[in-house]
């Protein structure tokens, strides 16, 4: 069992890696309690974009001269998770998750992993649901959550082949539901069918990302169990669509964070990481009206998408350290997504 | 003394004037009564956007076959102000300002309007400060204001020069200035030397565009006035930075509308129009966090601007149908904005 | 029978219509004797562009205004061509095609035109293909051309209906295959399997565009016939690939024109119009070497491919009065396309 | 004294080190005969694309594994040219320049490097013109040139500090203008009035890059000189504007081979090396006629320009792989660029 500690450092460019240098330098945390890293990047985000191969390098690299040993192995051991496209108010970030170990019995922050290998043939078919139900379940146990109800997210970096027609958004669908049955947010059998066609099936605390570069899977549960970091929380929840502050204000009363319009400057600095999910509403409408996210050729709508996403969510969180992310297929209802925060108990140290 | 109302049309493409058309076909209003045309299109609004002109075109055509004269005339009879770029939940849609008689003594909504040539020399020069305050002072006669405070909104269409290196930042910080000092905004005399400088003078109800096509400024005053359309509001107030949700709210307070964080489905449809400025904050920060928007070379800072105020202000006010521009020099803080609501008096027929 | 006249003025920005006022206001030509006015526009030529309706109503509101009729039954008597996205070299430019008598027998540049409404339910299956090659030989008539040989190029504005599936490229793959078998460059039965599917079956000398806005095909066939303009004659042949500068030598020597490897400031100033189309090579290679065009998030492959057709066959005409177009299904080879250029006899007057 | 070997590679993605590695792992060369290392990528090639640091990075660690020591030693060392943004048919590949010994008295390709630490005060004033010309004569000195008429090309990585007002294109004119006097392509002193301004004085011989990321400059001389390989030369000249055909013809004539208007398929292999520079024309003109890639708010202009300067030089050396660049202050007649191409004797093996 292992708690969880979170570090949150501004990016000056997508190199900068002087925060997590620095956090292994003074000794705060070992190489290899590091479980999760997370980047905001610059850069657009799409299919040009090398920001990502970048900063993914940078990071293993910083690890592996700070004693994680090599680098290519640490591709497997840390879920390292670039995420280029920093558009509008979305500040470049980067969220350190570190294991340390479990105390008492208070309910804290906690993260427990499993990997696994995938043969490409199962990719994004049932037996991906199947198997990413199995390793939730494992990473479930593995952070010493109690059940269902303690875990705040599930985040996965899935392997996807779209060379072999595998595509990201059809593994995210196999991923998130696989994590949603594990959860008990949906009942019954997986349903390939249901695919990226039923999007009444949904999963509230997953964040996939799918991932060309790989056959491994990776899957962190960040749950609220005994013996986790008695100063940090998670909490998550469903946003109906780009415009859902509510949904977010929801999220931080979990946290006991008042948000009417927005989290007063101190009980903003408590909240040290913003996930979320969310796409231009597909169907082109908002709440009735039209939106033009989907037919601007000048701008991709996943550029659209996260600046929208990030605006809305850092005007209720009262910052812009938000990690906003496109490709939300089964995450949260259709046409909207999803946010988790993590924040620190209200009188905890920074 | 004029009421005014306000009507706003959904556009489902550049060149949908059926709103229009139908207020005018079913004699609601007279094309003479228009005193006003905003509309919020697609494109990139950006210097090679042609969208603007194609819609002001359109809007003008529209009103001339509807027995509202020569299209050119209209030119300088209604103020037709096309701002392009709908971006992230930015709808496109139309906003009629249209005049009627005034009645009774009871506030409401009340428009005034003056019409000015200027010289190409004027433009943006302290000169072209101390007419626009000139003008916003008949303007605010011609609506019935008793004084600055029932004042809601200051509308401008300036001319500009960009040829002879009259630019329109330039325009607006002149203009932004002249309305300041007519609204007691600012003290003292207007200084060229602040122009676009201090930024620690601003105003708090003013809405330039700057336009080189022309030689004349519209002004429009929006004042809640004695005999004003008794169903109708407006309010306005400044912006921090594009995170400034309690910014809007306090502004909704002003019209009965509690947001906390979002108005109600029935306080958001009372809410008619919703006019902002913002730009990316120049010194590259918002609230600590560096912010991308200058530096993206990719998407230009007036679209993620748009997209970033866009989004906070529709998740305050509950709907997409955000009148978004950029150019807010001397509009409201530095590094922020402003913003005004034009809403319907709660139980008021839609 | 008629001869045809080409005009070519630059644009100025995308409203310029002053050289087509000019050449009316002049008494050059009547305004019932425009048949076709292709503009090369600015915009980004993608589908969130409105500069192509804008300038698609200047034209016809100025030809209404000198005396052409009414300005939307324009629209079916003249082919109004506006074709957005004039990158990298490309000079935004207008031609205006006009009938004269024709006189005598010597072959000269001849146009002939027709029109056909279309059933929605046929746009871009094989009945679309049979009844283009009616149209196509009903314009050859026209024309006056002896036979196939005399053809020059089939320039098409053909129905598609999006909304209802019928895509632009199927449309263009099924008129350019009717063109195609009108001409003989294509043996044998129009077979539907063929669209889009089989490349070795194309024209050399067609230019199709499909658009949504319409039931309405539009023919015309410029040849070089007996009784035409003497003083011009145009050209056709395919191009490989977008490197393919001896494939617009080529054509040039049909003209009398030697480019080696570019034409003569004196030659260069009477070619009057070089039309062309190609897309970016689907397969991602030029000659074995990779090409991005088609996997960049920031530029749409249809502006790079303008702007890699544009430089390369402005290289070789000496001047950037490209009127390049994407959407090269079936015309020309696959991965490349195909130029027409119409030249003026040496020592004729400009 | 080097003869200089240069060896081209595809590059199937900007990590793609296989060429380079190839060559090293075969021991056609060692890794300390390298002097340079071009690579013309994907990316937009402007201040938001990190495929630039990436690549670098990628190309000092390869070298570094292949027994070239420390990767940051390496960036003095080794003149690391990454050149983002491969618009339109630019083919992203990499070139290899690596030192010989010198045999007999043939001419031939011979290299000369000169490396010298820059005062951040000093950048692109007077004195780095001057310390510029010094390093040209020493270099050409290395690389064995006779006189200036052997010299080809001068590549110049020089130092910049945008941060302190010392932008790229004021260090580009000062170093391409030291560059001239070196060569004799200027007489007389060098005034920093004629920085930026007079035109008239250029270089035709030089390619220069400013990077804010040292405070290194490495100039080489590419001659061909006596010793240097005797397969290969080079050979370079002016480029009046982006359609200067001619331009590109008269340099590969020096070469012996033709191109009218294209090099023979037989004679396009010979051609190892393309580089470029050239910027859209600032006059908004190109012989005339307008051109738009100045004014265009979705692409830069160094897009477009690149864009148009590789397909033109592609369409004439007959293939595509040229490594275009931006940012010719000074290189070529104003409005111009110029190109220098690197070709194998007939007969030699490729």
């Amino acid at each position: 069992m292992s708690a969880c500690h979170v570090y949150r450092f501004p990016m000056r460019d997508p190199d900068d890696m002087s925060g997590l240098a620095d956090l292994l330098d003074q000794g705060k945390i070992a190489a290899s309690d590091i479980k999760a890293v997370f980047c905001k990047t610059e850069g657009n985000g799409l299919n040009n974009d090398w920001t990502r191969h970048f900063v993914d390098r940078s990071v293993r690299a910083t690890i592996a001269a700070h004693g994680g040993g090599d680098a290519e192995t640490l591709r497997r051991k840390v879920l390292v998770l670039i995420s280029g496209g920093s558009e509008g108010v979305v500040s470049p970030h980067m969220l350190v998750f570190a294991a340390a170990p479990a105390a008492g019995t208070e309910l804290g922050l906690a993260l427990g992993m499993e990997i696994r290998e995938f043969a490409p043939g199962d990719f994004a078919r049932r037996n991906h649901s199947i198997a990413t139900a199995e390793m939730v379940r494992a990473a479930m146990k593995a952070a010493g959550a109690k059940d269902e109800s303690q875990v705040g997210l599930v985040v996965v970096r899935a392997p996807a082949d779209a060379a072999q027609g595998v595509t990201s958004p059809r593994v995210r669908a196999a991923v998130s539901l696989g994590v949603a049955q594990a959860l008990g947010e949906i009942a019954g059998d997986i349903d390939e069918a249901a695919f990226l066609k039923d999007f009444s099936k949904f999963c509230r605390r997953v964040f996939v990302v799918a991932r060309d570069d790989t056959t491994t899977q990776q899957v962190i549960v960040l749950a609220n169990a005994p013996g986790g970091t008695k100063t940090l929380r998670i909490a998550a929840g469903p946003l109906r669509d780009p415009l859902d502050s509510p949904g977010v204000a929801a999220v931080l009363a979990k946290l006991g964070i008042d948000a009417a319009p927005q989290a007063s400057p101190a009980a903003s600095a408590r909240i040290v990481a913003s996930l979320s999910k969310g796409d231009p509403p597909g169907n082109g409408k908002i709440r009735g009206a039209r939106h033009t996210m989907n037919s601007d050729s000048d701008i991709h709508s996943h550029r659209h998408g996260r600046s929208a996403y990030g605006a809305m969510i850092a005007s209720v969180i009262g910052h812009s350290y938000c990690f906003v992310s496109g490709g939300a297929e089964h995450h949260g209802p259709e046409n909207g997504g999803l946010v988790a925060l993590i924040a620190r108990a209200d009188g905890s140290p920074a």
